[in-house]
Parts: structure tokens; sequence; C-alpha cells
């Protein structure tokens, strides 16, 4: 073990990377580097092991972390002077761009929700080790670290450890409690942690205070720091947040630290999780039966949950209506309840799969807004989550729309590599669950709350990527695009068409991305150049998807805010059922009627 | 005063009305009525006075909303009977589609955010009453709650009354902590707060824990309650979530609960606000001068906020970065410091909005994410919220992809009466602020950090709905959109195709919504019908707009995970800048040369 002295110098000698790096890059957080150094220096080169994890939860501190894992030998010194650069890894918060990173942050309070999915991991694969998790006093007000506070005692993780660097300074001015310490305490030991504060520079009371946790209960050791500790024009100072030295400052800030000759072993040895595929077979349905989508996902995810012993399922308290019931009951120690906590939730899912666990993640569609930041920050860690949105659109009906997912399509389109899949039946479900569990990476499942006739053979297969034509003949005079619940108003109004004599095309765009852009735009083609698209949700997504590729449609979507009623009811009033498919293909067809 | 046998009476008349409405109507959450039939007959018809404002946050249990309303004389009784009805402004839970509804809620945990806005809008009014809020159990494990339960101790507002409903039971089985009051007790006393415990069923208990507040501090009454309460085949059992009663079982528990023959009067009264607007100067600039358009929207704010008494600043502790501190500083009292907390942030704004103040909320673009769930609520309540996102896209930078807004405009979009404007340069930001302001609703601001040259003159109007042509000619054979960073790409690409020799028209797209339908529609024809728009965004969401209006566009938008680099290095990496406008524009002249 080094000394005290030993280590007291390697927190110097990462004070002194910290500012060469922000100074040579121009930005960056340079002080809120140097309150966190001795604790730093006591878990990379003291308390960690082999087995042990860390979470940055402070990604403004990226400076610092990059700086520990060079001096654990993880990183080669010289990369550090490439910190923000567009050719370096080293970013200006932490990404998977870095190998060593599994959770990418940079906005605040997500850390401590990620750790409690790694504490958790640890416990399902029985594993040895702690999970450290370093946060700082501002982001300590973010309601997810509540909620995964809260998770973390359901838990019983006493594998888990937090830091909080309480350095007293946020960005614009001193955080809410300051050094009011006491505060995070009765805080912490209210919601049934173990919580002892330290002085934050002293790396004896901070390797006292993280050797070993509490039993039964996560360990808090609140950290009295001070920003730009170790400098004098920088140490307990307001406004120099994000703000690095100019050249004659950083001369007189090393001179303040001295040498800081040192080097030291780190035991620290972070790992990528690898994931495989196991097939399974997801449910067979006989046509014409009667079943919701969701329900196909509980019945898919229990075949999944039997073949594959990594896959978890993660639910908040809504596990009888996305229907992953079925999996709590066959597994219950690979199904965690969150509870109504949607962001630990999606945290808890990072920290799962960078663990190498596949979560499966559902709620209502309406409440994954929720998590967006969460679920938006886990694409920037390489993560491999499914998610999943029970109750898509107006078709929900009666419960109004503030249970109605109307915006869960724009969040996973505003993700550049997510795979987005809406299936329109049980047997494209249970073939799109099969695509997800074999895709490594973000994606999204949406399902339906109704029960819809079973349209395909259970043969049908499915990929990511393609279409379904439904009805189709030479004599198409436009091309309607469906799916979910659109899908099924997308064939009723091609019945009523044909007893009118217009022939249209029905297709199934089942996968929103990929998607099937070549296939798409042949039979906009086939068809005249006349497209419809019908989609239960805000904004014309899928239309503007679709128009992407094929030029103009004709958007039916959810033009205005819904209420309380029946689902057909509500098809109609907001102008998304069969009755609006077939006045959009007449309406193309009186104006363009070659 | 009624007395306690009266209000006994009166809370069974709500569980008769909540058992016949949800009977009647075929679904809702009659269960959990029932267990706050006590706690809403002693606010509304003994507690609660005139000045007195309550936010219902369990909105699943909207029907004893509707019924305590009704015996209140708010509402017609007989309109009891259309709840979830499609013609009924009694929706299954609460929105403002019912005018005493100013705070709809349905997705969980956010009433208290709301409750705290309206305790502080009493306070910045030095107004008498009291905000009181309703909040079940199982909403208290998000963390939004502990965002606001940190905030109303901040704010010492007294003025605030939690209730607790603890039923125990949740959607899909008992809540995290059940029957163990204490737990919240320990939690509400940590934060700060006053905390009483009581027996929920007990009317002069819940009276007498009601009647005041503690002096400086906020209140939270925790009441142990059971759901289903007054029915033996519903209290206390599982299963019933959810569930209306059938017509037999109807009758039996009508039965057990009796009569409830009773009229009370009730003082509580609530009123929607009502916005006016004052005009102001927002700011002046010279042509070419170089101004970040966050700089401009702290000058616009601070100019409105001399004009308006009523505006009020709400931030997350980056008033430095999204530039509201110039009004912070300038009028401390409406100025709101949120800090790291971004689910309360927009909860506080709500709340503010329904008692007339108008909010104008800043942070990173990026972290409205944190509040899509709540800004999405926002929308069913009627608010009039602005929202402000600075720090847009990849031209930030350096501090990489955690940090830049790449989802903003989807999350706004996705709101179909939100009015979505995109200032290019610092005169479009102070008119725009001014049409933001004159609007009622929500709104959305998107600011660009880096300096970017003033383009217009400060006489140019820009009305929600317009566009601006800035280069134009009748030879131009292609069409470029950009706004935000990518109007001044566009206007480089235009230099590059002249000196090229081709013509090109740059329209500066800076109101998304509305959207200049035909005016785009016009130059894109007077174009040729070839169309480039360049976004700083995700998904290519404009380029939808656009194409829905004018056909196929070639759509330059972030494509794939950005990282840390200068903003031109990103710009050009991302394939948004003036040499991949140039590129798109010469391939669709190869495309189609005519």
């Amino acid at each position: 073990m080094p000394t005290h002295e030993q280590l007291k110098t390697m927190a110097d000698k990462l004070r002194i990377h910290s500012l060469r790096m922000t100074t040579a890059a121009g930005s960056g957080h340079p002080t809120t580097c140097l309150s966190a150094a001795e604790i730093m220096s006591v878990l990379f080169f003291a308390v960690m092991g082999g087995n042990d994890e860390f979470v940055h939860s402070k990604g403004h501190a990226a400076p610092i972390l990059w700086a520990a894992l060079a001096e654990a030998g993880l990183i080669p010194r010289e990369e550090l002077a490439g910190l923000r650069r567009v050719d370096s890894v080293l970013e200006g918060h932490p990404t998977a761009r870095m190998p060593l990173v599994r959770v990418a942050t940079g906005s605040l309070g997500q850390g401590l929700a990620a750790g409690c999915g790694m504490a958790l991991a640890k416990r399902l694969d029985r594993a040895p080790g702690r999970v450290f998790v370093l946060q700082g006093d501002g982001e300590t007000a973010e309601g997810s670290v509540w909620e995964a506070a809260d998770y973390a005692v359901q838990a019983g993780l006493d594998n888990l450890a937090l830091v909080i660097d309480a350095n007293r300074l946020g960005q614009s001015g001193p955080t809410r409690h300051g050094h009011d310490l006491a505060a995070y305490e009765r805080k912490f030991r209210a919601f049934g942690w173990e919580a002892r504060v330290v002085d934050g520079h002293d790396v004896a009371s901070l390797a006292g205070a993280l050797a070993q946790g509490a039993p039964g209960r996560p360990l808090a050791v609140i950290a009295r720091t001070f920003k730009g500790r170790g400098v004098s024009f920088l140490e307990d100072r307001e406004g120099w947040h994000g703000k690095p030295l100019g050249a004659a400052e950083l001369e007189r800030a090393l001179a303040e630290i001295g040498p800081a000759d040192i080097e030291l072993p780190s035991a620290y040895s972070p790992a990528r999780p690898s994931f495989s595929f196991r097939d399974f077979s997801a449910g067979e349905y006989a046509p014409g039966d009667m079943v919701a989508t969701r329900a196909a996902y509980g019945k898919a995810l229990l075949a999944l949950g039997r073949a594959d012993g990594r896959v978890v399922a993660v639910d908040g308290d809504v596990k009888n209506s996305t229907m992953a019931e079925e999996f709590f009951r066959a597994f219950p120690g690979r199904a965690v309840e969150a509870y109504i906590a949607e962001q630990n939730m999606a945290g808890l899912a990072l920290g799962l799969s960078a663990m190498g666990f596949v979560p499966w993640v559902a709620t209502f569609a309406a409440f994954l807004a929720r998590a967006h930041d969460h679920i938006r920050m886990a694409q920037y860690s390489g993560a491999n989550i499914k998610f999943v949105g029970s109750h898509a659109g107006v078709s929900i009906g009666a419960d109004g729309p503030s249970q109605m997912g109307l915006e869960d399509l724009a969040l996973f389109l505003a993700m550049p590599e997510a795979m987005v899949l809406y299936p329109g039946d049980a047997v494209a479900t249970a073939k799109l669950v099969r695509e997800m569990a074999r895709h490594v990476g973000i994606s999204y499942l949406r399902t339906t709350r109704d029960k819809t006739p079973v349209l395909y053979e259970n043969g049908e297969e499915f990929p990511a990527g393609g279409l379904k034509v439904l009805r189709s003949s030479p004599a198409d005079r436009a091309l309607v695009a469906g799916c979910g619940i659109t899908l099924h108003e997308a064939l009723k109004a091609h019945d009523a068409l044909s007893r009118r004599g217009v022939a249209v095309r029905v297709v199934d765009l089942y996968s929103l991305r990929p998607l099937p852009e070549a296939e798409l735009a042949r039979h906009a083609e086939e068809c005249g150049g006349r497209v419809v698209v019908a989609e239960d949700h805000y904004g014309g997504v899928i239309a503007g998807l679709v128009a992407g590729v094929v030029g103009k449609v004709a958007s039916l979507h959810v033009r205005e805010i819904p209420r309380s009623g029946t689902s057909g009811e509500l098809l109609a009033l907001m102008k998304i059922d069969s009755a609006a498919i077939v006045a959009a293909v007449e309406e193309l067809l009186d104006d363009d009627p070659s």
C-alpha cells in the first residue's frame, strides 16, 4: 500500500495533469478536477482493486479521470495532451469512444443510477468487488440521484460506494447546501444509507472512510473539498468554473503545486463486456386471432428469458400493463422492479449493460420521456439496452393524453444509431423481439394497448430494415404506409377504396430505423408517387422519414392535443383512421388523376 | 365549520360518485379514489378557503377530483356521468380542458413541483392563502418529488402543504415503502420539512394536521390509508388497480357504504389567470458585429423584465451560459435559481404560469431532455411558458456530445401547439423574444453558443410563421434553407457557389412552427424544386417539415454521434458546413441539370 505522503503527491500529480491538459485544450474545467484530486488518488491507487468498478458522474471533471487512467498505466501519458481534440478519444466529457469508459457522463446526476445497475450486476453474478461513484455536490440536487438512493437501499447494495466531492461551488454560484455537509448526511441517512463525512483533501480520512462499506446498505462518503484546491488564486473562488488557465497563470499554479514526481501502481482494470445472441422461438399465433402486441411482447420476453440467462427485465410498476409480468414471475432473480422512477430505471439498465447483462426496459411509451436525458446519454456509453414502450398513441382511448405515447418515436428517432421498430401484429412483435435481441446497441419497440387481429403467418420473417406488402396489384394508384394501429386502419381503407374501384397498395412499415429506403422508393414509384402515411404520433415523424425517400407525402398524424374517448372515436377525431386514409387517397387522386 | 360526522358522510358521498362514475365509464381507477375520500372531504369542505390552491398530483384519481368539484358547486353534478367520454371535459386524468384545472396530471410525481411554483407565485404577489398538493405514495419514488422537496425548503414555502395518500398499493403490487410511514417521515424531515403522520381515514386527525403549517418551512402530511377503503371486497386488496366495478359489484359496494345524504358548502374557488403583453425594445445591433444569439437573448430578457413585472426567469445553475444572468442581477426578486434539477425547474414554471406569472426557463438545450415529461405535460395544462435552450448542436465544439442539444427540436416539434423559433442572429433573437412574449402558450427559442455576425438591420421584422430571404436572384437554381448556425454556413455556401457561377437562394427558416408553408413552397418552385436543408440536429427534423411542404429535399443533419473538437471541425465532420451544402447543391444539379 502506498503511504499517505505518496497518495498526496499523486493527488498533486493529477492536479498538474488536469491544469496542463485544459490549458493545452483552451477549454475545460480544471478547478472541479482540483477539488477531486485526493479522492481520485485514494480511489485509484489505494482503494480500488481489480474487481472494482468506477463511475465518474461529475463528467466535466473528465481531465482528472484521463489523468488517473494514465497514471494507472491504462492510457499512454502522451495522449493526455490530446484532450478535447477531434482526433482524440479523450473528450471534454467521458464517452465510450474511450474504450475504458462504459458509463458516459456530462449530464449530471446520472452516475449513481448506473452505479446501482453495476452493483446489481455483481450481485446477479455473485461477483466480488465494489462499485465506486464519484459525484459532484451540485448534481446531488438532481432527482435521479434520490431515485437511485432509494433503489440502492431496496436492493441492499452494500457493494456500492458513493463519494460526493462537496466543493461548495456550482457553475454560476454556490450550490444549494454549500458546505453544510450535515444536510447531505441527513438525507442519505434518511434514505437508509451509511453516511460518513470526511475532509476530502485528507487522504488518510478518505482511505479510512472508503476502506469498507456497512453491511446490508450502501455507503455515501461526503467529502468536504474546495474547488480549485492547491492553487491560491483558484481555491474556493467564484468565477473559475469551466475556465482553463492562461500560460502565465499555469506557470504560477504549477510553481505553487511543486514537482509531484511519483509513480504508483493501480489495480483498477475495467473491461468492456461482450454480448452473444442465443436463438429462441418467440411465440406462434393463428391468423385472425385478437392479440395485443404488448401481450405478444410479454410472451416473447419470457421465451427470450428462458433462452438467455443474461436477459434482465426492468419495469416501473406497470409490468401488468407492459406485460413483462410473466417474465417477473418466471425469473424473479432477473426481474427488477424499479418502481415509479423512470430515470433510475434507465440508469439501472445502463449499469447492467455495462456489466454484460442485456436489460429490457419497459414502461408506457409516454413515460419514457421521463428518462429522455438518461436514454440520450446511454447512446454515448455504447450501451446494449432494449427499450419497450406500451400504450402508444391516441388509440389507448379513455385514459387521456397524459397516458398516450405521442412523442416516443421522435425521442428514439433523434438518436442516430438507435434501431426503431413498430410491429403491427403479434407475429411481427415476436420476430422483432428476436431482431432486437440479436442487435447490440440501443433499440426501441413500440407496442399497442388494444387487441388487434393477427395478420401474418408464423413463418413470416421481419428483418430490421424491411417492410411488408400486405395489399398489392398492378393497378395500384396510391401507396398507403401504416404501422402499429394505423396498419389496421390502412387495411380497412384498402377495402373501402376497393369497393369504390380504387386499388391501393398497403405496406407495413415496421422498421423505422433502419428504414427500407429502396423498397419504399420502388413501391411509391409503382403507385404513381402518391403516398399516404398514417401514424398515431405527434408531428408526422414517420411521414418525415418517408418524405426523405419518396418526396412529398400526405401525412396523417396527431395534429392537435387529443382527449379521453374510445379508441375508435379518437382515431377518427385525430383523422388517422381508415376514413381519413380514404379521404387522403381520394384527394391525391383528385389532384393528380393521371 | 362542518362537523366531523358531516365530513365523514361527505367522504362517503365522494366514494359513491367515484364508484358510479367509473362503472358508467367502463374504465378508470375507483380504488385509488376511495383511499383519498376523507382527505378530499377535509380539504374541500373544511380546510381550503377562497385564497387556497389545489393540485391533484395523483391524476389517476381524477374521478374524486371531479366529484369534489361537483359537490363544491363548481361543476353541475349531472356532468359527472360524462367521465372519460369524448364529449366531456372530465377526462380520465385531469387536463385543462376542464377550466378549473391549471395543472394537468397523470404522469406521476409532477404535482409538487407545480405546487412549489404556485406557492412561490403567492410569495411574489404577497398573496394570502396556501397551496395544497395531493400525492400518491407510489409517485413519491419519482426524483422530481425530491427536487421539489429541496426547492420548497430553499424558498421557505410555509404556504405549501403536501398530503401523501399512503394507501400501500401501486399498480402492479405494493409500493416500495408500503405502510412504513416512518420512511416518508424521515425523508421529508431530512429534507427540512415539517412532517406529520396521521390516520388518513380520520377526518379529525386530517383536519388537525392540515389546519396550519409550520413557520418557515413546508408541511408534509403523511396519511395512512387503504386503497379501496369503505368497500370490503376492495379494501387493501391487490389486483383492483385501474378496474371499475361491474353493475352487481357496484350495487354491493353502494349498499355497504350507505346513503351519504349530505350537502356542504366549499370556499374553494380556483380561477384561470389572464395574460397581457407589454411591448418593449429588445436590443439593437450593428450589422457585422459578432454576437452570440444566447447573449442577445440575455439582453432581450432583461429588457422584457423591465417592461413586464410578471416576467420571471428560471434557470438551472447555468445562468452565466444561457445569459439569463443579467436578469438575475437586475431582478433578484423575480429570478429563480432552480439549481441542477431541471424537472423541478419546468414544474416551477408551470406553477408560476398557473398563477399568472410568465416564466422564461433556460438551460442548455441538451438538458431540456431531462424535463421532457414535465414539458410534455405542461401542454395539457394550457400553460404559458417560454423555454430557451442554449448551446444547440455540434457547433458548441469541445465539450462533446453530452452537452450538445441535438434532440431539442424533436422534443418541441412533437408538441402540436408549441411555437418553435430558431434565430440566426442577434437582431432576429431580439425580435423573436418579442414574438414569444406576445404569444400565450408554450414556446421554444433555440440559441447558439458561438458568436456569429449580425445579419439584419434593426428595423427588420420577424413575425412567427415568416421566413427571410437573404440571397436571391431570378437565376437561382436551388434553395438552401438554414437556421441558427447553419444559416451562416448557407451564406458561405452561396458565395462559394456564386464564384462557380451557380446562383442559389438562401432563406432563414427562423420559424419552425408556425412554418411559412406557402412562402417555402413558392421559393422552392422558383428554384426548380431543388432544396437543401442544413440543420445542426439529429434526425433531419427540419428537413422533414420542409419535405412535408415542398417534397423531396436534400437533408444535411447530424447522422452519427459527434465528438469533441472545434466548432468548425465538427460542422465539417458531421457534413452540415458550407462545403457540405455546396456539395449537396452540386449533386442536385448533376442529377437534374434542367
